[in-house]
Formats: C-alpha cells, sequence, structure tokens
C-alpha cells in the first residue's frame, strides 16, 4: 500500500493522488492501487526552515511518517520537492523504500544527458541544491532563475497556497518561458505547487514543461504495479 | 484529524478531498484540517453487495476503519453513499463520531419541508432506502428515475470509473433533467462518482443540483473547524 506524507501542500496532495489515480489503468475500483495519505497540513514551512527563518519541520514529517507505518503503508511518496531536504533523514528512520522526486523526474528526461534543464522551485530546493546536486549526479546541468525572477517564484507559490490561482499562472509562464528563451532544454515544475497554477498552460510552453508531481505519481505506479511498467 | 474512508472509488476520494480543501478558509498550508484518507480500492462492491450479487464489503471497510484509527483519525467521514448501508454497522464498532453523507445533504436544503427532492444514485443505494428512509424522517419525500433511468444511471457510474466522463455526462445530465420535470424541488447527485461527470454542466439545471460529496465536504469542515461554521 502505498503512504503519501503529503499535505505540504493540502491541494498539491489532491492533485498528486488524482496524478496517480489517472496514470493507473483501471476499469473499476478494484483495479487502482490502495493509498492511505497523511494531509499534515500543520507541518511547518520548510523554505523557512532551509532557510534558517522557522522551526525544524522534521519532527512532523517523522511523526507523519510514523502514522503512515501504523496504518499500513509499505513504500512512501512525498509529494513536496522542497521536503526531499529531509529524504535521507527520513529514509534512516524507516525500513520503508520512499521514492525521491527528483529520480522520478530524471527518468521522464529524454534528451541528451548533458543537456540544461530549467528548475522553477521554492527558494528553500534552490538554496538546499535538491535538484542541483541529483540531476547533476545523473549527467544534466541545472538551470535557475535570476534572484528576480526566483522572488517572483515564491511570490506565486504563496498565491497558489492560498487560492489565488490565475495571478500565480501569470508570473509562472513568464518565468518558464525565460528559462526556455535563456536555452534549457525543459523546465521542471519543481514545487508541487506549480504545475496546479500551470494545469491550463497550452502552446509551446507545454512541450518543455516536465511535472515532477506527474513524474512521482508514475514512479508510484510503476512501483506498486510492476506489470504496468513492463508495458508501458 | 479527519479520517476519510475512501477509495470508492479512488477518483471520488479525491474529489471529496479537493472539497473539503477549497471549503476552508486558509491562507497558507498551516490553516487547513489535518486529513488521515485510506484509499482502500480494494473493497468489494457496494452495490453488488445489497443486491445479493457479490462478497459483503464490511470486513474490508472495517480493516481500513482500524487502519485510520491507528493513523490518529478523531472523526471519520465516507464519500461513498451506497457504504452508508454499513454506517450503523461500523458507527457500532468505534467510539470516533462517524458523519452520515444523507444529514449533510439535509442540512444544505433550503426548499419547504414537504417538498420532493430527486435522488441519483446507484441501484445499491436505491436498493437498501438510504435516502428514502433519512430523508422521510427529515419530513422530505424522495423521488426516483423509473427503473429504465435507474439502469441508465447504473451505467453512467461505471462509465465513471471506467474514465469514460463525456458520455457519462450525456446520461446523467438527462436523468437529472428528467427528475426536474417530474416536479423535484432539487436533485441530489447521491453517488460520489455523479459530481465527478456533471462538474461541467452549466445553464438552469445546475441550480437544481445538490452534491452529496461537496456536502459532507462542508460538514467535515464545520466539524473539525467550529469557528468556521459559526462564521458562515
Amino acid at each position: 500500500m502505498l503512504g503519501v506524507l503529503g499535505g505540504m501542500g493540502p491541494m498539491a496532495t489532491v492533485d498528486f493522488m488524482a496524478k496517480v489515480v489517472r496514470n493507473t489503468p483501471a476499469s473499476c475500483d478494484q483495479d487502482h492501487i490502495r493509498m492511505v495519505v497523511c494531509s499534515a497540513a500543520d507541518i511547518p514551512d520548510r523554505t523557512a526552515a532551509i532557510l534558517g527563518e522557522g522551526p525544524d519541520p522534521l519532527p512532523a514529517l517523522r511523526e507523519t511518517l510514523l502514522r503512515l507505518e501504523a496504518a499500513g503503508a509499505t513504500r512512501i511518496a512525498i509529494p513536496c520537492n522542497t521536503a526531499h531536504h529531509w529524504h535521507a533523514a527520513l529514509q534512516a528512520e524507516t525500513p520503508l523504500p520512499i521514492l525521491h522526486i527528483v529520480d522520478a523526474v530524471v527518468d521522464q528526461l529524454t534528451g541528451p544527458k548533458d543537456a540544461r534543464i530549467g528548475v522553477l522551485a521554492t527558494s528553500g530546493t534552490v538554496a538546499a541544491r535538491i535538484y542541483q546536486d541529483r540531476l547533476g549526479r545523473r549527467g544534466y546541468a541545472c538551470g535557475l532563475p535570476d534572484a528576480a525572477g526566483q522572488d517572483e517564484v515564491t511570490r506565486a507559490i504563496r498565491l497558489v497556497k492560498a487560492g489565488h490561482l490565475s495571478e500565480a499562472t501569470e508570473i509562472l509562464r513568464r518565468e518558464a518561458e525565460a528559462l526556455v528563451a535563456a536555452g534549457m532544454q525543459a523546465v521542471v515544475m519543481a514545487c508541487t505547487e506549480i504545475p496546479v497554477a500551470l494545469a491550463t498552460v497550452e502552446g509551446p510552453l507545454r512541450a518543455s514543461l516536465i511535472d515532477a508531481t506527474e513524474a512521482l505519481a508514475r514512479a508510484c505506479v510503476a512501483a506498486c504495479r510492476p506489470e504496468v511498467a513492463l508495458a508501458a
């Protein structure tokens, strides 16, 4: 049973679950993957902690992991990119395998190994080098917005969390287009709030966008239903 | 912490969670309700069991309830109308309060007490008299499609579960319009798959539709955040 350490934010967890369901071949309820999901909305802000401006979320992450274990989860996914700063610390606490969202993204990349990949993420994800280091180990260079652009991305993510989607969509579209114009082969929507805001974007930009939430959902389906991965 | 006994079907559970999040006044993650959700997609078909054509889902429902208790839930919601046939049996097993979806629907009704309320539901929900009896106790009469119409509703619900939304939308729109034409003051979408299919319906029909999933979501927010209910 897939355990989802969620609530960061709550709507991003809902978006992730929808993507798990949609990526599962099924003709009736019973074909679907069993999931237990903790939407632990009260986990302290991950970016604030990384930037030294807020409390450590690790105790709350650990407590939520234990709730998932108690409910019978057999593997874990965390639909929050920034929370992956604590991936190794959490993995050290549990025998259950915890999928890594950056590995799931890299498994979706199809271009040449030395391509530059743009990343739209929280300031916490950027400061903790979650994508830079793991993309680098897999042979990809990582491109980021400049400081002013990063501030805009941060503002847009807050707008999504507060439910103001349309303003967020415009900001994020602009920042994604800037990364493509700077030569990135693809742009990862590397905060789970971002695909919620960019769901309605069409046109040439759409083909450049990689949805980290969707990549993690597919990796979960493949892990829980190996026959699906073989057939794909 | 709200416990959601879900997976019936999996996308209906996702739809319910989205409605809980959207009905919660929030400006950041930490304003949201904590939830633990079991999407137990392998629970045997509820309608088949009620009609004597399939295995009893009660053992699987009970096991899922225990998982939610183990994870720390303090009250329970079941986003599946048909599963409410086992509401009393499940309530007898747990000290945690289990909200009832029909009570949540009745709390949304605004018309005169003797109004006739149409109900679109599974054959199991109809055969088990889940709406007829509970609406009746609250002073409302219940109207249902005729036998051929009920077969069409059943077919549409199966189409949603298999991911064929557009055909399901047309069938359900027709059946809802027939109930309005027969004099129903409102039509309850009393299977959690139905609002997923009718989400795109606009025009005069929209005002007559009552979404049982949304009603249950609002009842959960009110139960978990009483200050919200007071402010509404």
